[in-house]
């Protein structure tokens, strides 16, 4: 260890995903010095095998479908879509699997960049063991920031990891449509998934443990899901409970309940766990494989030097979310770097509020569903008193417009104490763009009563908003 | 008149356009009688000749541009758009000028209806003249309220009333789209014309007196669809003033400075004017041909009985304002009827604040120019405190996912002293339903700090919102 190199830097940051970017970013743009230690692509799963690559499998199926829809130009919609010229595009999103341009990115924003694997070395240190396995000792003045994010977890399922399954990776990043593709699990990823392949050319078998596709939703969503995938083919097995997975020859053989299902690839798409594993947790009194637990600023309870950013804090797994968290991590970090107070209530520049008021997510299948804040279920959970308003989004007139027999549907839940809005769900094409408005009403604790002015344009999709407030009004 | 039939209602409602359905319906649900006067058909120049069939006029053009901007999808759209069916669909949209399922709602919604032309007759009383030639003498206990909407203005050029111009009545309902159109005036009916016609097969010339389109918009609007029209082959002539038209045989001959312009029809889309003519307004002291001049609950000035509401009083003449100062009056009506006070600060129950604040407004062109508050010229010449940010729609991975080079542009006015928006303006493909959003965040005032929360969901065009903080933030 002696002739590691050694460097001080103000912030040290584990991981160079969007999450750990944004940390380095803003401590930088507040004059901190940071550094930032990847093992494998600069840009994170978000760029290369995640949001941008599904969203770009999925969006020429949305495009066609959104033209057929409307009478008059169904009739230019003769041909296919073309799933070499998909796939291309999708490698054009993912840059081929290139970071050359998130590099010089990086090193634009006065960020320096270690390639290799980090670990934890005891307080404010960190190992790099470079590609050519030189090792690297940083010090840290003010923080560490982990931002290892998370991978696919697999679950015990007998043999399953012998399958060599797909996992969100593999299925994002294809380089062809398998003829049969199973997917085991069926939360936003294995819907988003079967969605794509199917349109695609594989033929989909979807398998569901529970008795609802994306259980997390209000009810409505998953069940408009599972119709729309079983009208285009998708065989989807609810309930169904995979015991056992093995080879035979090319093929992939699961067992679940009495029957076989064959197929040439499986998706496994169940969950996530923490990549805390191998990063020298361990040496300052944590355990390895366990999300960090954290404050609303990211900090490590009992570790004020230590931030934990973005997946690997299990609070909100998505790539804005952890983008956030970064900025509010980075704020954090700056300020009490400068022995500045660092506001610890809800909403203030330092807390991650949102992780638990205003989560926005989209799920890009046909129908999408856009949410944010608490379902109607959540609501009851928590104990806030509440009314949920519903209204179907197809006997709004921009819809119809839109789309010929738009089906959709809008779940709006009030707080009747505070009459404020604390949760919003649409469902139905093309809604994605519909929740920036929810989100905006649900953080702003806009009173309904001043919602009534906020006028939606005719004949736009969002003349929801006025039917919900009527139907709230009754 | 001692023969007339006579009747008293709590409310008499002048026109059943979507502002007096909107009227009648709150009053009638606050548990006042009231009848509606129509004299053409139930629904208004919405329904049957503006927002409803000029966007079924446009939507299969923009569906098709959007499969057409994605690679892998553009592969399928080889054939055109069918003409005859977007005609179809319009019709459908218009109920083929049929307003029996708008009667049917007024008699559900508890409304009595006349047909009839109506004319005040002094104070509180309104003489309807039916069909039939028989009288009928209204006396309205509580209020008349004037919603006889506004009419399209032909402005005075030479000859011009004797060609039969096409209104926007005549430009949203045409059977077959006609050779060659000549457009006069570039506000949003001229640019949305121009464009449905143009896509839907007629050679299209759209002269524009001023030197900019979109006038009242910022200037990044104007541009954006001037350039997209020529390149979509429309003739547009900035700075063309016509100074007399005629006809020769079928066509229609347009002087503009030295030369001759011929087309098949002429659209004059050059403003409107108030339908206070040939109303009785001079019974009551008013002038004929002016707009009503009411304050923010609507009601006229100096005659405390008698509103006016929607296109008439010339506050805002958009559908979505006209209901929205439907629903103020009407609860302002109602609470005067039972003795309550009326709150007249902003954004109470009672006043159209939003008129003046915040008017989200959507020119249905691509690309679309989607717009609420305040412009920056208009910040300028209200001496407010104020920075404008601006950020490229295109740059937002969400917009590049949507369309393969996707161009557009996001303009928000801050308020620098309260930091809250007051106005933001997006041009782009598809940006109609971005507007909501930033119109909750101006009438919700939701200071800057608190939308850092507002988390878009990645990767949609809404991130668009995280750049303009951004920006702003510098």
């Amino acid at each position: 260890m002696s002739s590691a190199d050694e460097k001080t830097y103000d912030v040290v940051v584990l991981g160079a995903g969007s999450t750990g970017e944004n940390v380095a970013d803003v401590v930088v743009r507040g004059g901190l010095s940071a550094v930032l230690v990847e093992e494998h692509l600069v840009g994170g799963e978000c760029s290369y095998y995640a949001c941008m690559p599904s969203k770009a499998l999925l969006r020429g199926t949305e495009a066609i479908a959104e033209a057929r829809a409307v009478k008059g130009a169904a009739a230019a919609v003769t041909g296919e879509q073309d799933v070499a010229a998909t796939l291309e595009r999708r490698d054009s999103f993912t840059s081929n699997w290139d970071d050359a341009g998130q590099v010089s990115w990086v090193e634009g924003a006065g960020i320096d960049l270690l390639r290799g694997t980090a670990r934890l070395d005891g307080e404010r240190t960190v190992v790099v063991t470079g590609p050519d396995g030189t090792e690297t000792r940083l010090s840290a003045r003010h923080a560490v920031a982990v931002c290892t994010g998370s991978a696919a977890a697999v679950p015990p399922v007998d043999g399953l990891p012998d399958v060599q399954p797909w996992t969100p990776r593999e299925a994002t990043s294809a380089k062809e449509a398998p003829r049969r593709l199973l997917v085991i699990g069926g939360g936003y990823v294995g819907c988003e998934m079967s969605f794509a392949w199917n349109a695609l050319g594989s033929t989909v078998t979807l398998l569901q443990r529970g008795d609802r596709l994306l259980p997390g939703a209000e009810p409505q969503a998953g069940d408009a899901v599972l119709a729309s995938l079983r009208d285009r083919g998708v065989d989807v097995r609810l309930d169904a409970d995979v015991t056992a997975a093995r080879r035979d020859g090319d093929e992939v053989v699961l067992t679940v309940g009495t029957e076989e299902l064959r197929g040439d690839e499986v998706l496994v798409a169940t969950g996530r766990e923490a990549r805390t594993t191998g990063i020298g947790v361990e040496t300052v009194g944590l355990e390895p494989g366990e999300y960090l637990d954290v404050d609303d600023t990211l900090q490590v309870r009992g570790l004020p030097w230590l931030y934990g950013v973005g997946d690997v804090n299990g609070r909100r797994q998505l790539t804005h979310m952890g983008k956030y968290q970064a900025r509010q991590a980075a704020a954090a970090i700056v300020a009490r770097a400068r022995g500045e107070e660092v506001a610890v209530e809800d909403w203030s520049p330092y807390t991650a509020t949102a992780d638990r008021a205003a989560t926005p997510a989209v799920v890009f299948t046909d129908p999408q569903v856009a949410s944010v804040g608490l379902t109607s279920a959540q609501a009851r959970e928590a104990g806030v008193p509440h009314r949920v308003v519903e209204y179907p989004i197809g006997s709004v007139a921009g819809a119809s417009l839109f789309a010929d027999g738009y089906e959709g549907t809008a779940i709006a839940v009030v707080d009747t104490s505070r009459e404020v809005l604390l949760g919003v769900t649409f469902v139905g094409p093309a809604v994605a763009e519909l929740l920036q408005a929810a989100t905006i009403a649900v953080v702003g604790e806009v009173p309904i009563s001043r919602l009534w002015h906020a006028v939606p344009a005719y004949p736009t999709v969002n003349e929801i908003w006025l039917r919900l407030l009527e139907t709230w009004r009754g």
